[in-house]
């Protein structure tokens, strides 16, 4: 962590974001020149209440997603040097004015000064994501069409519940992911809840929390799982699948319009720097 | 209702049809020449699979919502001729295909034959409105960003409460309307219910049912009671602006984005005729 140091020496203090936004009109988390991406906006928001700065505030970020990907619990950390510590005041205020410099799309929540030992990506515990499908026992509700995978046909959920079971647990991914070069596709998959949402259009949803996720790894296991509540395939099948770790099994990777990174979880404080050494010393997290 | 009695006349069938839409990008309710307008929409599928009419299949709505505005419970009417009645095939494949040639922002819920006498807009006994508003109290999410009204400060939702009680019942809402020639102002506001949505992100909701509302009123009461809220205003001023029956008072009619129709209610069918006539004979209704 060659940077934080740097940062420690110089006087830098680290401050932490949460922050929500719609992906449906964004090319992803990644700043990409000429694309318009939800880390692009933010560096481009917080330049203009602190000024340019050669490494983007030396901003990073819980869970990368990929475009059309929602988030209403992403977490970010960024660090301020003297200088722009100056132009901070108030930190009710920055929320106010940095929301204000936003696009209505992404809105921060959060603004708070954070020790140098939290990293908003190796310091994180666990992820979880939701996965929302409107399907023909929903209200196929036109005002969350942004939100929701929507299906023709209706879910069988405890169907799909008893299936996710095999795939909790330690296990190597390979078959739900999109391969990365040099990157392991072992997580762990620590639970999988699936209901109907009573307060919310009866829309199912499908919450994955895992120490973290592989590329593509929520949409492709979400695909299998749509075909066994459409009764098209089996538990066994699914874990048949899961350990070929090969992605021959034919399951769709579904669109990025149903998912949400809805909590990022971090532990207490005095453990920050251990949990950061021990997620870097097992493997490069893709999201 | 000359219309209806040629309808029965010729063999006509009526059918009941709910429909829901997010109304961010329709130029409101009402067909129009080269607007995208929800009533164009419809008619639009609706001839695709029926095939063309002279007068709209009769079509007549709820509510003839706004530009911008919502629906998550209209209710609309339309007459099917022997012709049309033959294309008909199975309600549940209509419901499909009506969906499948909708665009994604106009969903129809319920396709069903109903009784000459049902009348979408002269039948109904009340409307419910909803406005939603995200104050700095709630979580200001984006993925919903379509649906609410945006404050940066926090509503006093009892004070808002209290000060509703003065609209209730029966008054001449012309200081909370905009005025339409020959039409009247006068209507029962029959309950106004402030809450925070603890299911959906803590954001403020102000529930309003009438008999009917008149042009802009939701939008004007919920100007009104913002001010309260916020603490600018007293439940003595929104009374006597309510007296007043002008519209001098200043109070600000907020955008359409936080609004949307969510019911409309029916008496039993026995009394479907008697409704018509007593709305027909009370009032030209506007929304």
């Amino acid at each position: 962590m060659k940077q934080a140091v740097d940062h420690k020496v110089d006087g830098f203090l680290r401050f932490r974001l949460n922050l929500s936004y719609d992906g449906t009109d964004f090319a992803g988390w990644a700043k990409q020149p000429g694309l318009r991406t939800v880390q692009g906006e933010l560096i481009k928001a917080l330049t203009q209440i602190f000024g340019k700065t050669k490494d983007d505030f030396g901003l990073r970020v819980a869970g990368r997603t990929d475009a059309g990907v929602h988030a209403e619990g992403q977490v970010v950390h960024i660090d301020l040097n003297p200088k722009q510590l100056k132009r901070l005041g108030r930190s009710k205020d920055v929320l106010i004015n940095l929301n204000a410099l936003l696009p209505v799309d992404i809105r921060v929540s959060k603004f708070v000064e954070t020790h140098a030992d939290f990293d908003a990506r190796f310091a994180a515990k666990y992820r979880k994501y939701r996965y929302r499908i409107a399907d023909s026992a929903s209200g196929w509700n036109p005002l969350y069409g942004r939100t929701a995978l929507w299906l023709k046909y209706e879910l069988d959920i405890a169907a799909m519940q008893d299936a996710a079971e095999v795939l909790i647990g330690l296990h190597d991914f390979a078959a739900f992911s999109k391969p990365k070069e040099k990157a392991t596709t072992i997580r762990t998959l620590q639970h999988v809840k699936i209901t109907r949402n009573k307060h919310f259009d009866n829309v199912v949803e499908i919450e994955l929390q895992a120490d973290a996720f592989a590329h593509n790894m929520v949409r492709s296991i979400v695909g299998a799982l749509i075909k066994v509540g459409a009764g098209r395939v089996t538990k066994a099948e699914v874990a048949k699948a899961l350990k070929s770790k090969s992605r021959g099994h034919g399951f769709k990777v579904v669109g990025p319009e149903g998912l949400s990174l809805i909590e990022v979880g971090y532990p207490v404080q005095a453990q920050w720097a251990e949990q950061v050494k021990m997620t870097q010393d097992m493997r490069t997290l893709d999201e």
